[in-house]
């Protein structure tokens, strides 16, 4: 039986984002976002939720670039450092010993130490309440070479990202791979060839 | 050294989303989707982004309300079959041997077997291009009683939900818990009482 547990905002798993952007100085500033993840396929966009209050929002609505890195489970404590102080009072990225790099596609920088990076270039911003939702348009993904797979994809294994639990406040790491997608529904029932899916 | 993978859709972790509606006929449908995840704390709203050739997508519009279910691993088959054939051409919840029930906040239908649902009203639709995004505030939501924690929230290890690897194309499970949230960066700054985060 289910349980009313009033109008909250839970969702399993919500991904550890760390959104990096340059200041009016040219300094570069991370923060640590969890509403967010892939919004559309064709063109390629991100979508990340701000609260207007955030140093991150101002660079961003100003330089309309902004990258996505995601950060390996050894780096737990900085991501969560990432999220506790703000870009208006300390310079973040010397005090958590990470090491930005210019982005390769956009004006915004990129975190050496973590292993995977979207670079975005503002397509829209959505207005929806205490946060406000920023589109962006993916330009390029990079990845450390460490952690491709045989097939020059990023593996999800080797990569280790954090997962982050709104309910409990928690991060988690990723568990064992259960199934293939798209294939392990199939014993149920297969779609016509030419029907796209749902 | 990172390598340039072009502009491709990958996030670490992206969620397994099923979204459930209501078609014109009152029939209840479900698809799976992983564009998507929480974007506003208040009021509490979700985003899920659907291609306007999915039958959620006619029926989302027409009823401006749906339901986010979240499928424990033990249904990761049901899951993925979801994701794989149209509401148009299979009454999907009795080919998967599931059971819709009414939502108890919105004209949208709920997923007896996943422990986790969130009921949306529908706030606006925001056009990005092969997707179109659906924010949904948040009126209610409800989890199994046997995977509520001791405190009253549903627990991830509880809920055991999956995550979608868009590289591998693959379902994993979650992994273990390591550290807390607001917490574990306060080694290396704490913020100043006052200050809000980031």
């Amino acid at each position: 039986m289910k349980k009313s547990l009033g109008a909250r905002t839970i969702i399993f798993p919500t991904p550890v984002l760390i959104v990096a952007t340059y200041d009016p100085a040219g300094r570069p500033n991370a923060m640590a976002a969890a509403w967010g993840g892939i919004c559309c396929s064709d063109p390629p966009c991100v979508a990340v939720s701000l609260r207007e209050a955030t140093y991150t929002y101002g660079n961003l609505m100003a330089r309309k670039a902004f990258t996505i890195n995601i950060p390996s489970e050894e780096y737990l404590r900085e991501a969560d450092y990432l999220g506790l102080v703000s870009g208006r009072n300390v310079e973040k990225f010397p005090a958590a010993g990470l090491t930005p790099a210019p982005g390769k596609s956009v004006d915004a920088p990129v975190i050496e130490e973590f292993p995977l990076v979207l670079e975005c270039a503002l397509l829209k911003s959505v207005r929806i309440g205490l946060h406000t939702q920023f589109i962006g348009e993916i330009k390029d993904v990079r990845a450390e070479t460490a952690v491709l797979d045989a097939g020059g994809n990023p593996g999800i294994g080797l990569v280790k990202p954090l997962i982050f639990d709104p309910a409990g406040r928690a991060y988690y790491g990723i568990g064992p791979r259960l199934g293939q997608a798209f294939a392990a529904g199939k014993s149920i029932g297969a779609p016509p060839a030419k029907e796209g899916r749902c």
